[in-house]
């Protein structure tokens, strides 16, 4: 029998979905970044769950506080791509009977940082004994049924937009994963990028609130993934011609002769939005977000061929769709 | 450094909250089988979780469909207890990269099992590499603020009813955990008490919309247990005068020589309801469980004294507070 080490992370997705009986009329498909149900008319519940496992999720140099409140984070950053306000969160914890009390502490008060910083309650959870540290949050929000933001919208025409530069995290975690030294200035913004990870719940509700968006993801799992999964989930395509690199990101890939655009491509667990703007609400939508100091930065736009061409400065660059998998260990 | 394994669960529980900013005026409180967050000033949202560890949660002989299954009726009971009604899950796995192709297929087909007796909808979910197997099950639900039965509102001269006998499960896990080998007839209904566990969903919310509780639990911790922390939420002392015994409990315990009593008190894995009903509804509350088929049988009373006495037959007997503790290994 085939292991799921070899099937991978959507061979798995693909064959429980084929198992399970979906619901009728779901307000958001599965395979979108939250999932909902309809209260009335006007309103959905919104809820999210993403499970945060320690061998897999959690760098060396992280802390177990900066763990648990990154197992908050996480979600909240699916919450507001949909443009939806979380306001509870359940936590499961699987915990293994060898941590310390003080570890069980820092996990408590990580919970409650991640939890505060967006203005959510933490109104209940389970405590289990598990093998790895498992912190698996879930999060409860409503939102405007006209209002929330599905991965499917983007038409062609639209501006493609993503809410700050990119390469940090790649480069954090390379930097954590193997020990790397580059000079401290340039070292600390990249670090920092993983260990305390910051969604853009404000930056997502007023862009849909605006009503200026018409598709929109979190770059969790990498901002070429991103475009891919809309780029399907719309049927369009996208010609981009501006990748923004974090100047550290910058440096660092030229003090190791990387790629600095690999590193903004296939990064993950940098919890920007990338979004599709109505051309017509552009400067609105980029005006709205000025005021909180966060640029939206127009990346490029949404052709109807369903294909992703990039050329930057006069570089034709390919967009794989490559991005963290599960089950085969690194890079799929 | 102390270990969690020397601290226990309930060590655990008590520091996450007390490390944990709780929301002002919560519907329910921690503590209880369910959380909430008030939709308006009629109507709850409900949600729970509770996470299924593959190496304490499923025992020997139980498939990895039941097991999946398992974790879906296990929050379902806790909706049960309250008398709310669940809509919909979301369900986060865990699975070692060793499973193979039909063990995935099992555990969507488990699932599904599980949502559909209940008519729940599963909306989405998360899946992990880890070491153990985990599914942990999210249940999202609805309650009229007025209906819902919380652990705290027994008063002095209620009745102590519980919605079927006891000591099954008891019996069926010592049966699968020790390979003991009943006769046939005695073994099925034990086994299968383990392996395909019923939540009283239909019971609670009909005991609900009647308004004939002042306060409920499932059995899942054990009667025992359950008895113990309706006593402590609702500061009333319980006298119990009669332990409804399974039959094949009963068969069980003469074989193997044991105190059946023992075997129904500190059970767990048990999906009952323990609840205090009205004086004045107790009629009509046995006449509705009766028409699906359901028995409430009167356990004895709430009296004013903060203290559980049992007498049954003339024996008097101590009903500790006993039952399963994770992280320190069996019973607590």
């Amino acid at each position: 029998m085939r292991k799921i080490r070899d099937l991978g992370e959507r061979w798995v997705i693909k064959t429980i979905l084929e198992n399970i009986e979906s619901m009728p009329n779901m307000p958001i498909p599965f395979g979108d970044d939250v999932s909902a149900i309809p209260l009335n008319e006007e309103e959905l519940v919104i809820v999210k769950t993403d499970m945060l496992v320690g061998e897999t999720d959690v760098p060396p140099g992280m802390s177990i506080r900066q763990a648990a409140r990154k197992a908050i984070v996480m979600n909240v950053s699916d919450f507001a791509a949909k443009g939806a306000k979380p306001v509870a969160a359940l936590v499961s914890l699987g915990l293994p009977s060898s941590l310390g009390e003080e570890d069980v502490r820092e996990i408590a008060l990580g919970i409650n940082d991640g939890a505060k910083e967006y203005d959510i309650h933490i109104i209940g959870g389970d405590t289990n004994e598990a093998s790895d540290l498992i912190v698996d949050c879930m999060l409860i929000g409503f939102c405007n049924a006209r209002k929330i933001i599905r991965r499917s919208g983007a038409r062609p025409g639209d501006i493609v937009a993503v809410t700050g530069v990119f390469g940090k995290s790649s480069a954090g975690l390379k930097i954590l994963l193997e020990g790397l030294s580059p000079p401290e200035h340039v070292k600390k913004p990249l670090v920092e990028s993983i260990l305390m990870p910051r969604a853009r719940l404000k930056e997502g509700l007023m862009l849909a609130d605006l009503g200026a968006l018409t598709a929109s993801i979190d770059s969790s799992d990498g901002l070429a993934w991103s475009l891919h999964e809309l780029s399907d989930a719309s049927r369009v395509g996208f010609l981009i011609e501006n990748i923004p690199i974090a100047p550290e990101a910058e440096l660092f890939a030229d003090e190791y002769n990387l790629d600095p655009i690999d590193l903004c491509l296939y990064g993950g667990e940098e919890y920007e939005l990338v979004v599709a703007v109505k051309p017509e609400m552009w400067d609105e939508a980029e005006k709205a977000l000025d005021i909180i100091g966060t640029p939206l930065i127009n990346i490029g736009r949404v052709i109807e061929k369903k294909e992703i061409r990039a050329e930057i400065c006069g570089r034709k660059i390919s967009i794989e769709r490559k991005g963290w998998e599960h089950f085969r260990r690194g890079i799929g």
